[in-house]
């Protein structure tokens, strides 16, 4: 039997109250780059990416609150959408097909733990901008690098990743009483493509954006600061004791969480050792010792269900947060 | 009558309770060069000084508190040293001839606010090590940039620094009543040689080296961090409002203040006009919204008074702290 | 009797052939910044600019070639107007007076060598872009440096701006025989405000912007070739070892040469001795041993004389160039 | 019948004439990291390497010239050895066993063409340094990158490589006849593992290091600058076309080729479609239109044979080089 072949994490649609708002955030400071452009829909790359990575869809109003529609892997081949049919039909987890601009097949799946999954194989490409410098604005993200997902139970979601779809880990963090807080797991050979967080959900921590350089890192803080609007800076920038990464994180107009993220390090030897973090050493969240805003430890995006409404959340089985918290 | 010619601030001495944990941090970790080493005290360098800039001098035991012996000031000649000691007798400020290893004639001199100050002309240069790049370590400090000190009537001495030494002034933070609580005051056409901050004093604030990029600021937060001594960093990295630098403020061994510093701005026009800020505005600290942590605000390295002793501090007359306080 | 105060370089007119393809040079790619835009003539500037540096006006056409028409300094006062009226009556040198946008009163005045210069002192000044960030382009040009300017005669020249204008000198080229190749001499406390190069003139050899750091250099060559104009680039990016400084060497359509220049050193002590490099040590022009192309030593922009014409060029006195040419 | 799974390049080992002098280029000035140092050896890693990945022994002197020894794959387990074994058995290339510190079972092959190879699975691991940021030196290079190989018949190495090892093609060159004149091939998911370029040949062209940013390339040139060895920088920095990578090539003592290199893109999607290049297009070499060295082209480290002779090289069935050289 064929196993699934998740090549890497690749895509995701947020919903967001203002659209025009949004375009400011995304377009015109973070200098991502439109794709296409349609009815009420963005759909967004960066520099490198040959394919739209991130849409953003209006929402319908104060009665549809803004909620992450769905995440989505790209996957080796049809057998691979087979596989994960037979895997969802197997463990009774809903799916059905659904289709996007340049994604005519893409399998929508709703893993065990809520989160909305989408898989596909087939994908309009575009010529990238990778070496279209005139062309490149802001700060200049330049491929989609990872999520972060906030879930109740993350040894289990861990647990079912690396048991059905092959992740490997990374990284992970215990507390004293061995309990897992938190994990990196990863299909594409770097540090991870999904982060599982403790804490209520699911719901989405953050979408990140691989980016060039330190500098431009802090190019985009000194433009959020130029732009009046200092508050969209959450977090960082800092280098994290986890992933070795250099990061910021900021908040959309929505409060989604984006991370842009730089200079971690590759995991592909056979005996790579996954680093083991104690919950409470003040070093996995950032080298530099700076405490990490209450906010980051608890708001998150919520997810749609698979019936098109909002996911419920469920409080994790562990409660607290790190001690190093501002 | 000549008048003073003050070129721009040069050197600073401290004392310091362990002169070996000193020379780990400012030699092994910040990468500053020794230029003299002599019995109990290390006479440093950045890589385009080319005199000594920073003096340590181990203090005599817990009896001895650690303290800023002295600022001193390069002057343009003799006639300049004749103007201060004029000054000084027609002020009664009291002054003496010093020397030190490569200074035969400072005027050592306490201004109206206690301030220990010092000028000199004469001065043995070293060749510089600006282009001896192979030599560099760590994060390869530069040279000297301006000194930041807490004085309890920030308007009052920045009078006599405009009046008597023809500083110019740069930038000022106010209150609503029009109180100053800061002011940037410069000789040398860069945005201050000397900061003048609200608190008791006087006590020095920080000491500031010019650093070559941002990524030699962020490598010194990486350096701190693989030596096990985040605690060294107090604030930042981070963009200040005031001077737009790009900064980082860390703390030695007994708690020295030092600054890395760079990116700001050229003041040589004569119609430059002094930037104004209100004491609340959050863009004034940082930029990005980070907040200043209390210490920041509260601790500062005492000074020695003329006769040898510690400086006594006085209250200010502003009590309070800015509101963006972590 | 008052001399003249020159504060430092502060702009440059060129005439060009094509003001659109100019502008895309400067403006979309370089992302120089439009102050004003008047018929004819775009007025540019760096972030940090307060007022016009760059004057670009387009040329009446083929028979109407294109040229320098001024290079100006800002001066302290009208008293040094005054002071520089005195000097060209003394010396017999033309000069009148001369206005444009934001400049009042310019003093138009042709140097014994025939450099076109202009001096002014009431200058209408606009809120700098510096903090600006989300409106900074391209490479983001900070402001202007320095100029550099082509001269038969180097030495001549360079003992008649050290004699008449106080400059001071911060490195020179000789050969074996003693014979000056090169001077760099400056007003502002940097590396220089004006430095001359021996060959045919007086023509304009380059005209430098401050860089904000070494990526941004890097940035621009990214720019060029993607935009497919790496012949634009001319020269570097490499160190030099005259002043240190990392540069980059560019030509407009016009072959106008621009240097993107950034972290040279400070020359206010007064017993800073002037750098003495050989005409033939290969580090003086770049330290990393590359090769200069020849045009690098050959072309520049002619200067308009003060009648309006063309300003003939003299050949100079020494010939060859450096042997470390590619 | 199981393939062999080839997960990245990752060693090599050169001989050297004089240990001392290639310690000073690899440790003193590019800041490698001694691992092992044993009788006439030096085992050297990146910060990020876990492993040594660079080994340099001792020449035995005049008459034995230096070379390189191996290079050296890591494979997926004992299986991947067995089927290479059954692989050279088929083909009847040359292979025996081998060991060296912290390798107990290395696989030495020789290619088709005469490459020295080595594969194994068992490595003895060390804590990497990655985060020891108060022990990086110099430029701090990273991690082993790739090695790029001169042969004499690229398509035909290539397609082994394709067609035995599973190596993916990422960008390759031909001219107007469509002959293969440079291949850049990868089993880790980056550009490539491995660059094969036409010449004679087996010869080493470079190996190279990931680098953390563009600064730290920079650095490297000022350090050589420093170091009064101009001479090591051959070519760059610079960005290339192909991979679009920041790149610096600089020589050891004994003339083997360093290349430093960051910032290209990823490979890992099963649609990426190889990007082709013609030979003459000079963006291909490098963007920014710089010319190339003639040695680039020309020169390269022999190979050692099977016997431990050296490998003789055959000539290219492609003659002339690019035209964009100096």
């Amino acid at each position: 039997m064929t196993r699934p072949d998740v090549i890497r994490i690749a895509q995701a649609i947020f919903t967001v109250s203002d659209l025009a708002a949004s375009r400011e955030f995304y377009v015109d400071l973070l200098g991502m780059n439109i794709l296409h452009e349609e009815g009420n829909a963005l759909y967004l790359r960066g520099v490198e990416d040959r394919e739209w990575t991130l849409k953003l869809e209006q929402s319908r109003g104060p009665q549809d609150p803004v909620r992450v529609r769905q995440l989505g892997y790209r996957v080796r081949g049809e057998r691979s959408l087979d596989a994960l049919i037979a895997l969802a039909t197997e463990q009774k987890l809903p799916w059905r097909w659904e289709e996007e601009l340049d994604r005519p097949r893409m399998l929508r799946l709703q893993d065990p733990f809520g989160i909305p999954l989408s898989f596909y194989h087939e994908v309009g490409t575009h010529p990238w901008m990778l070496q279209e410098f005139h062309r490149h604005r802001g700060p200049g993200l330049q491929r989609v690098d990872h999520v972060n997902v906030m879930v109740p139970d993350v040894k289990a979601t861990m647990d079912w990743y690396l048991a059905e779809l092959d992740f490997r880990l990374s990284e992970y963090t215990v507390d004293e009483q061995g309990a897992y807080w938190a994990a990196w797991i990863q299909r594409r050979g770097g540090v991870h493509d999904l982060a599982l967080t403790n804490g209520p959900g699911p719901r989405l921590h953050h979408w990140a954006y691989w980016m060039p350089d330190v500098n431009s890192i802090i190019r985009t803080c000194d433009i959020m600061a130029g732009a009046r609007q200092p508050e969209r800076i959450e977090r960082g920038p800092g280098r994290h004791g986890i992933s070795n990464a250099f990061f910021l994180y900021i908040r959309d107009p929505d409060g989604h969480r984006i991370e842009l993220y730089t200079s971690d390090y590759i995991t592909v030897d056979p005996d790579f050792e996954p680093i083991r973090w104690m919950r409470d050493d003040p070093r996995r969240q950032t080298l530099w010792g700076a405490k990490t805003p209450l906010s980051w430890f608890e708001e998150a995006s919520v997810m749609e269900a698979f019936d098109g409404g909002l996911q419920a959340h469920e409080a994790g089985a562990l409660t607290g947060i790190p001690v190093h918290v501002i």
